[in-house]
């Protein structure tokens, strides 16, 4: 598997000398032969976005959603680094553009690594015109664009999802903030199906808020976080509807890897909110329940106290009535009508001793369902985040 | 100094075997001779509120803000119990009721323990009436009360307020939620001024704005948190403005108690928001920073990572633009213009390396400000919180 399996697609990845220790830190996916392509992309939230998100923003709409390409930094965030930090970023763009003779508005820009130092223009400007005239469909091109990307992470993350007639690959990087330098979640994208700029940014969005942003590790929205989707168009026109359904499991699979190399953590915990008055009130109070710390603790000390998660409930700001309520671990009930449920405390125990635990809290209000997806809190977590040296 | 030092109350405290340890588990804060006499509570907003602060905030509402009494319970929460639990509170208030010998909804009742578990009631009948019967304003009497509410706090927290003409003291328990069974925050405070209770629930309302919930330890809401605060009158009418300076001080001084007690917390953080588009927004930005897991981490290892002070401004919800920023850690200033500044490296590591961390972040938008207090994340938060056991 590798993101240039789908047909049109060349990728890259390279040492620069942005990290000092020497490993890969550039990468580039790009379309074969500088074709614009249909793209759409989503960003950070967070209004202290990073230059290379402000940047890439506007060359999409500048773009009208066409790219030929898309270049990322690791190492470095370019992030709250001011006017400076936009120029850098343009450059960046330029760089590609130049190598690709395309328009520099047909390029995007990431960046992934620690905030507030202004980014290391030498080896960026040396580097990516290397980076650009090493582009290529082979396995070994994608596989080093896959590392390039890294921080922290333990090992690349890619995916590949062939339907018989058309693919989807994707890599990424990250899991939350789980260590100092890993502040960012980076997903990229490409499918050889044909699908124009306004359907392809609609299931793009349906498939990030159905996988990554399911997804919780400290409940922190980083400055560079961005998903990237390009469409070559070389498997011909699929229902969008098809192709949609293949990049929500792309990106799921890229998010449940995220999850599991989360540093500090030693379990997953998939928490399903049902019966609330919208699916909107199910995720709020999903999010609640995976982002407490008292709950995050538990879950590491393989303690069932359920009161923590009735109080966050209680507290998530969604509509709650707490003689309704129901809570299971693992499909052990514990509390029913909003009291102590007497249960197997076998079950429940060895349920709470596995690596993936399932907290189901039934609302007992309406239809509304959402899933959130979170991992417990240990010393870990601490150990990674007290220092960035 | 202690809570019957206002003229006109007496107190009580008792270990009545809920809690196994034979600590003291009940305490009774009431006026002399069942005398009804002006009372403000303010209750936690979590809707999964515990049975104690559902039959309280019913009484306070019956009894016009008039009371006799608070009774409490330590050892267990009476939380998520059902119509049981609220027959339980019932029965408490009703025995001191018969002990002072007023109509039941003069008595106000408040829990604290672990949540889900039934009140163990024979210990309950059997002790209210010894609890009442043992009343006095002696000094013992008192710091029987304010030990019998606490739960693993460290000692009790006591504070007294003398001005020339009137006395406000207080007595609490709690420090968020940083121990599993002390997950909730009480705080009872007695005065002789005079003030009727409208004005008194009026200047309740303030001191709690700008103390307990100036605070934060994990960002979590509890099902019992309450404050009460009892007017005897017995020192004649007072402007209440001056009382309601004198309840913030007291209770502002009785949140920091609860701050240096935060077990598995080495560091207390002040987090001052200023320029912001207003005082609300002020307080929300600066809540989002003190409650950051990834902030926390950062003051447990000393670590000035301002660029995740600046994301989570980026992410609190309020108007933000990053060019405008400026942030400083014990009057150091490490970003200016939302890029980094440079700085005397040494007296920042200085005030890192203090118990008491200040981290002013200036908006630059408007005049809004807001100040909220917090503390680290360390090992000993986690060990505290994995078990209940």
């Amino acid at each position: 598997m590798s993101i240039t399996t789908p047909e049109g697609f060349v990728a890259a990845g390279l040492a620069s000398g942005i990290k000092v220790s020497g490993a890969l830190d550039l990468a580039l996916v790009a379309t074969e032969g500088g074709v614009a392509v249909p793209t759409a992309a989503t960003f950070t939230t967070n209004l202290a976005a990073a230059a290379p998100v402000q940047v890439s923003r506007a060359h999409l709409t500048a773009n009208g959603g066409l790219t030929a390409g898309v270049v990322v930094n690791s190492g470095n965030a370019n992030a709250a680094t001011g006017a400076r930090g936009r120029a850098d970023a343009t450059t960046m763009c330029e760089l590609v553009a130049a190598g690709l003779d395309v328009p520099v508005q047909h390029v995007l820009v990431c960046s992934t690594g620690l905030i507030g130092i202004t980014l290391p223009m030498q080896p960026v400007t040396d580097g990516i015109p290397a980076l650009v005239a090493s582009r290529s469909a082979s396995a070994g091109s994608a596989r080093d664009a896959a590392i390039g990307i890294l921080t922290t992470d333990s090992g690349s993350k890619e995916v590949l999802i062939e339907n018989p007639t058309f693919r989807v690959a994707g890599m990424a990087k990250g899991a939350g903030m789980l260590a100092p330098d890993m502040a960012t979640m980076l997903a990229f994208l490409t499918t050889d199906a044909a699908v124009d700029p306004a359907p392809l940014a609609d299931l793009l969005r349906i498939a990030v808020r159905d996988s990554f942003n399911a997804m919780t590790v400290d409940g922190c929205t980083s400055t560079n976080d961005t998903v990237v989707l390009m469409a070559s168009g070389r498997a011909g026109t699929i229902d969008p509807a098809m192709v949609g359904d293949a990049v929500t499991e792309a990106c799921s699979t890229l998010a449940g890897q995220m999850l599991a190399d989360a540093e500090g953590a030693s379990k997953i915990v998939q928490v399903r909110v049902t019966g609330a008055r919208s699916d909107g009130e199910a995720h709020v109070a999903a999010r609640k329940v995976a982002d407490s710390l008292l709950v995050k603790c538990s879950l590491n000390g393989e303690d069932p106290y359920w009161g923590r998660v009735a109080s966050d409930l209680g507290s998530a700001g969604v509509d709650f009535e707490m003689d309704r309520l129901a809570i299971a671990y693992g499909g052990v009930t514990v509390c029913r009508d909003g009291i102590a449920f007497d249960h197997d405390a076998g079950a429940l125990a060895s349920h709470l001793a596995g690596a993936l635990i399932d907290i189901h809290c039934h609302l007992g209000l309406a239809d509304g369902n959402g899933v959130v997806m979170g991992v417990d809190l240990g010393h870990g977590y601490i150990d990674e985040n007290r220092t960035t040296s």
